[in-house]
C-alpha cells in the first residue's frame, strides 16, 4: 500500500488502519478494545503508530506488538517504506537549542540532565544545566499574547495576561528542587528492564523560582479559602500537545494549592530570570516538595474540579506498584497518583568505577525529601580497603529512611528509585 | 556507714554524698560536670542513685558505673544493706489494677503492651488492652478539684475545671493510633544491645479519643491563629512527677497544635468511656501522627514557648541517630526530637516460630505511617516451601517505604524500629 491508501482509513466506517514500520493494520475490531479509550487509537487512524507510542510509554511492548501482529493486512510499498512518516513535519523541529554538557536521554522528546559533577557545583542548578524533561514538543508562545485562563469552581474564570499576573499578584520568591520520579531509573534496570528513559542520578535540580502564589490566584479566581478541607483538585494544562492537541496535563490536591506554605508557585522567574523555554516560558507551576511531573511547563489552564486531571500522565504513568506486577497485571486505577516523593540521596563525585588517591577522600552529593521534610541526617560511610563501595543514605524529618536495596522497590514503570546510593571505587597508592 | 549518715551530706558544702547498691560515694567534685546539670545530680543528694537512675535511661551503663567508682568512700553498714531504700514509701504504691493479659515490660514504671493476637482483634483496641507507657508513678487525680492551666505568649492565661474544658469547648472526637518510640525495639536489641524496654510488636494501639480540641483552647487562651508560622513550641507538662517534683513533660510545634487538620486533642474520653487511670485521667493529650511521648498524660498545663520543651524526655531521650553513635560519642543536641514517626507494619499472626496447616494461611498484623499519611500498599509474600519466613512491608501515601532490615537503622536507644517484619514458621501437613 501506498501512505495515501492507508489514509483513506481513518473511521471504522472507512476501516481503521495504521502503520508501525512497513506493516500496514486494519485495527477496526480493536478501536473498542483499546485500554486507553477508543478516542485515543483513532488518533493514529491513518497513519504512522509510531509519533504516539513515543509519548505513551504503555505501548512498544512485546505483547502490543504481538497483538498488533494479528490485524496485519500488508506492507508499505518499498519507495514508502524508505522515508520515514512525518519527517516532513517534525513536530519538534522548533525545540530551543540546548547547552552541550547535558546528558541527553531521548531527543524528541527533549529528555536531558546535569553530568553529576556539575549538579553539585552549585547549590542553585544553572537554568542551562536544570534537568529537563519533556513530553512533547516544546510549545512556541508569543508572550504578548499568552492568556492564561483560571477557572473557578462556580463557573467563575479569569483570563491573565502575563503582565497581569505580574503586575495583579505580589511576587513570591522560592527555593526549591524538582526531581523526576524516575531520578535513578536505571539503577532500576540493572535489576530487571522497566519501561522509561533512563536516568541516571541527576534528573533532580534546585532553582529559585519567582512568580505569583497559586494560591493568590486561585482566591481572585473566586475560589474559597477554606475549600481545600475535601477531596478537591486543581488541574493543570499545558501548551504543549501530541498531534491531536491533546495537552500535557496533572493535577494536585486543591488543599495543597491554597496552603500558603506549600507555597505553590505559577513561576515566570527562575534563579532571577525569566523562564527558559525548555522550562516553561513563559508561565510553568511549581508544586514544592511534590514529583515533578506536576510542575505544568507552559500553562495553559488552571482549573478546579472534584476529581484528578484526566491526563494519561495524571492517571495511567506516574504511580508506584509491587516488584510482584507486570504489564499484565497492572491495574493504574488501584495506585494513588505520585505527590510528595520519599527521601533520596545520591553521590556525585566520585564517580561508579573512579580511581581515588589513598588517604582523605572527598565526596559529594546531595539528599531530600518530599513534602517539606527536611535531612535530619546524611551519612555516606567510607569503608578501609583498596576496592571500596561508597554508600550514601539519608533520614528526613519523619525519621524515614531510604530502602537498603534496589530490589524490593523495583516497579515495572521504574519510578521512586531512593534505595542507598553505593558507588564502587579502587583506590590508588 | 548508716542511710542516716548518707542522708547528712546533701550540699556541696557539707559534701554530696549517694548510694548505689550498698556502696557510699563522695560525688561533691562531680555534681558540677554531671552532663544533666548540677541541679539534677542534687536531687539524689543524701539517698540511693537507683530511683532516679530507673527513671533516665542514659545512667546504669559500664562507663557510668566505672565513673562512680573513683568517688566511692566507703559501704552501708550490713543491717543498712539488708533493707532495700525507699520501700516503705514505694511511689507506685497507688497504681492502678492491670488487666491480667497485657504483658509487662517493667512493673515500676509501668510499662506493658497487649499480646499481638489480641492487637489485632479488633480495630479499636479495648482500654484495658491498650499498651502503656508510663515514666513515672500514676498521679492519683481528684476530678473536682482538677485544674488546667493554659499559658498564652503574652502573659495570659486560663485555668480551666474538667467542666468547663467540657462545657466551654465543643467536644471532637478522633481515631488516632499512638505508638511508642520503641515499638519493636526487641528486633533491634538481637541486632546489639540497646537501652530501653524490650518491647515487641504491641507498643501500638487505637482508640477513639472524645475532647477538646487544643486549637480552640489555645485560642481562647489569646494565641492567634497565624502564630504557627515561626518556630514556637506548645509545652505540656503532666502531673505525674519524679521524687523531686520534676513532672513528665513534652513539646509539639505549635503549627501543628494550632492546625485544624493535625486535629490534637486534649482528650478525656478514650473509646466513649472516661480516660483510664493508665491513660491519663483526666485529661491527656492525644497528637495523631506523632510519637506516643509527646501525647502528655495526666496534662497539668499547656504552655506557648519560644523553644521545645526543656524536659529530659525531650531534649534528651526519643531522638534517632546513627548505627555508629554510641554512649561516648552521643550527642542529643545533635538530633532533632521525634515528632511524626516513619512507616511501620508488622504480623501478628502467625507468631515467630509458629507451625501452620499446609494449604491457605490467613495472615494478621498492622500497617500505619505517621503524619497522616496514609497506607497505600500493605504486601506479605508467603513463599513456598516447608520452613517459610513470611514478611510484610507497607508503603505511605508519600511513597516511603519500610527499609529493608533492622542492622542499618539500629541506634543506641533502640527507637523508630521499623525494618520489614519477618515471622519464620514452619508448615505442617
Amino acid at each position: 500500500y501506498t501512505r495515501a491508501e492507508v489514509a483513506q482509513h481513518r473511521t471504522p466506517k472507512e476501516r481503521v488502519w495504521v502503520t508501525y514500520g512497513t506493516d500496514v493494520f486494519d485495527v477496526t475490531e480493536f478501536v473498542e478494545l483499546h485500554p486507553g479509550g477508543p478516542d485515543k487509537i483513532l488518533l493514529a487512524a491513518g497513519g504512522a503508530l509510531e509519533p504516539f507510542w513515543a509519548l505513551y510509554a504503555v505501548h512498544g511492548q512485546p505483547h502490543v506488538l504481538e497483538l498488533l501482529r494479528d490485524y496485519k493486512v500488508g506492507e508499505l510499498s518499498p519507495e514508502e517504506a524508505a522515508a520515514p512518516p512525518g519527517d516532513s513535519a517534525d513536530p519538534f523541529s522548533g525545540d530551543p537549542p540546548r547547552h552541550p554538557a547535558l546528558r541527553v536521554n531521548s531527543l524528541k522528546p527533549f529528555n536531558a540532565e546535569p553530568p553529576p559533577e556539575l549538579l553539585t557545583q552549585s547549590f542553585l542548578t544553572p537554568n542551562e544545566l536544570f534537568f529537563t524533561r519533556n513530553h512533547l514538543p516544546v510549545p512556541a508562545v508569543e508572550p504578548g499574547s499568552y492568556r492564561l485562563r483560571v477557572e473557578g469552581p462556580g463557573g467563575r474564570a479569569l483570563s491573565l495576561s502575563l503582565s497581569e499576573l505580574r503586575r495583579r499578584f505580589p511576587k513570591h520568591e522560592v527555593t526549591a528542587t524538582l526531581q523526576c520520579a524516575g531520578n535513578r531509573r536505571s539503577e532500576m534496570s540493572r535489576v530487571r528492564p522497566v519501561k522509561g528513559l533512563a536516568w541516571d542520578i541527576g534528573a533532580i535540580s534546585t532553582a529559585r523560582w519567582g512568580g505569583a502564589r497559586l494560591r493568590d490566584v486561585l482566591l481572585a479566581a473566586g475560589v474559597r479559602d477554606d475549600s481545600g478541607d475535601g477531596e478537591w483538585h486543581v488541574c493543570f494544562e499545558g501548551l504543549d500537545a501530541d498531534a491531536s492537541g491533546t495537552p500535557y496535563g496533572a493535577s494536585i490536591p486543591l488543599k495543597r494549592a491554597l496552603s500558603a506554605e506549600a507555597e505553590v508557585l505559577l513561576a515566570y522567574e527562575m534563579n532571577g530570570r525569566e523562564l527558559p523555554r525548555d522550562h516553561g516560558f513563559p508561565v510553568r507551576v511549581v508544586v514544592p516538595g511534590v514529583v515533578g511531573a506536576r510542575s505544568v511547563k507552559w500553562l495553559r489552564s488552571v482549573a478546579v474540579s472534584p476529581s484528578e486531571s484526566p491526563s494519561h500522565w495524571q492517571q495511567n504513568d506516574y504511580k508506584g506498584f509491587c516488584p510482584s506486577v507486570d504489564w499484565d497485571s497492572v491495574d493504574f486505577g488501584a495506585a494513588p497518583a505520585i505527590q510528595e516523593l520519599p527521601v533520596q540521596s545520591a553521590i556525585t563525585e566520585p564517580r561508579p568505577g573512579a580511581a581515588v588517591p589513598a588517604g582523605e577522600l572527598t565526596v559529594k552529593g546531595y539528599a531530600w525529601s518530599g513534602g517539606g521534610r527536611e535531612v535530619v541526617r546524611l551519612r555516606a560511610p567510607v569503608p578501609a580497603g583498596a576496592r571500596l563501595e561508597l554508600v550514601c543514605k539519608a533520614v528526613d524529618r519523619s525519621y524515614n529512611v531510604q530502602p537498603d536495596t534496589v530490589g524490593p522497590i523495583w516497579n515495572l514503570r521504574g519510578v521512586l528509585s531512593n534505595a542507598w546510593h553505593r558507588v564502587p571505587v579502587t583506590v590508588t597508592k
